[in-house]
């Protein structure tokens, strides 16, 4: 078999502010590849069908010295994600040809793996869209299921706030919150994502680039418990508008991602003078403890249509730049995915 | 008997920056009081015999209608503080003259009072000074023991970091730290205060004013705990420097309180990055938790001179204006009090 085009994105410049497809994010074309031939070195070959684009890929887009949570981009290199391949050949014990993996998979049309942690086999029982492994039933699901068990201690009738409550964690965070039984107030920054939260089960549920958010916290709290994934001025709020003993859960900062200078927090006083609680945390450490209750609770429900959640899916690799930055900047209307290829 | 000058500290104005003696705090001569024939009305006349000044008060001078953790100062009334009072006549079945008793007690030399909570008589079992009730023993000293063991979840060999470590909180931050084994860093605003903090056995200590915070916990740290007694910039700077899982606890924020635009923070986005724990608290909540083991741990330490403190006294009510202005500027020397009468 000859070589074929092995389609690759490329992190090829750092952003200051926002990152643009073809200057910082390059689709290229230059390499080949022979399925038949390549050499696995105890690895396997596969084929990339799905891969997740999350807002925390912008933190790796950075210049390799400075630290964070997560490794930054090899300069020049393809960037990565969690995604869906299947494989095609494997020299590894375990995994045959038509297996699903998951894991952080390259963005390529095919690469050539070792088989190490996160890299995983991964099953379908309930015989659901592969996709959906990328999103409410893997990291983002988790994510929201996790962090909502581990630290919101919510109890029945308090009043919860949601930021980006349409996202793929918060449309999640909301329906465990009702769930519970609390008052749920979601923010958005489009009508169609007011919609969908409202679909997801908010009480109260707007537009925060046409309504004052404080101005509805303080009419609809104060709140016990705020979920927070966009940090800034929404974070600011939520401290002005917080009950005494309230708990904040910190799951991202997205407003901030693509501000150089950072973004200033003014009603921290208020930790104190409400004895608040606040929580960051990070999917990586708290999976392995919340892993089977995930598994026992989230999936089943998916499968019998009980969970609302929603895709946003993109057709090619050459996508992955400009789905990036949509993301960043809030346009997209589901959890953000691209879909490279078919299975057969 | 005649009547006699009853001596008042008023709360005159609401201050937008400093609170200025004479001004915001005023010393007043012109009430007078019949010690023998005053009516008590089922209450008790005391004489007021030490008062305690926090940084806490500042956030009572403030119009009425703006909502806090604390009261409002009622305007044009006198202030009132923890303080000690020697009992002179009493019509309550449980305190007798002689008696002492502690709570909120106003600013004036006589003051009749009902015995209503926190006003409660007080004992003084290992023959201490009383002013140890209102610093080592009291709300300074029991708001460093419980906030130490409800949220610090200490592991020997860890780093904490305590700012305004020389003061009646701080001080004592340090020494349980050190009791658990941990390496402490300890910053205040002097070089006497330097001095004070490495007497409590801090491992690090150093001048805020004359060092840079951040390069000093970037080489120390990175920091596990953080007990915060400022905000501000020196929060900022330990969010920079915090190790992942590390546990802020937030007792006061005192560079904020005189800055009516408030102080900035810009590294909240280190709260997720590094799964961080923020936990703000007040004295008054936690207070029936620990009474117990407080009592049973730091008297007797106390009464042995194994735990550091230093007292901070002024003669005279007429004093307390400047006391307090002198506290939120950070020239106290120790827990500041106001020595306003002798027992006899």
């Amino acid at each position: 078999m000859p070589s074929i085009t092995n389609g690759r994105v490329l992190f090829a410049a750092a952003p200051e502010g926002y990152p643009e497809p073809g200057k910082h994010i390059v689709y290229d074309t230059s390499k080949t590849l022979d399925l038949e031939t390549v050499p696995l070195n105890g690895g396997i070959l596969i084929k990339t069908l799905e891969l997740s684009i999350d807002p925390y890929m912008r933190g790796q887009m950075r210049e390799a010295h400075i630290p964070s949570y997560m490794p930054a981009f090899p300069m020049g290199e393809p960037i990565y994600s969690l995604g869906i391949g299947v494989v095609l050949r494997s020299e590894h014990s375990d995994i045959k040809a038509g297996d699903h993996v998951t894991g952080l998979i390259p963005h390529q049309q095919y690469s050539v793996l070792k088989v190490v942690p996160p890299l995983r086999k991964i099953e379908n029982p309930h015989h659901l869209p592969w996709s959906f492994a990328l999103g409410v039933l893997g990291m983002p699901g988790q994510t929201a299921f996790m962090g909502w068990n581990e630290y919101s201690r919510a109890k029945k009738g308090e009043t919860v706030f949601v930021s980006a409550g349409a996202g793929a964690v918060g449309s999640l965070v909301i329906q465990l919150a009702k769930m519970d039984g609390c008052k749920v107030i979601g923010s958005a920054g489009s009508e169609e994502k007011v919609r969908f939260m409202k679909e997801c089960g908010a009480d109260i549920a707007f537009n925060y680039k046409t309504t004052n958010t404080l101005e509805v916290l303080k009419k609809e709290g104060p709140i016990d418990i705020y979920w927070d994934n966009v940090g800034g001025e929404t974070f600011d709020a939520a401290l002005d508008a917080a009950a005494s003993n309230a708990r904040f859960i910190v799951c991202g900062t997205i407003s901030t991602y693509n501000d150089p200078k950072g973004t200033p927090i003014y009603n921290m006083p208020k930790v104190f003078e409400k004895c608040l609680s606040i929580n960051g945390f990070l999917y990586q450490p708290l999976e392995p403890k919340w892993r089977q209750q995930f598994a026992a609770t989230i999936p089943p429900l998916v499968a019998a249509g009980k969970i609302k959640h929603k895709e946003d899916v993109y057709e090619g690799l050459d996508k992955v730049g400009g789905v990036i930055l949509a993301l960043q900047k809030g346009a997209n209307k589901g959890k953000a995915m691209v879909h490279v290829a078919d299975e057969v």
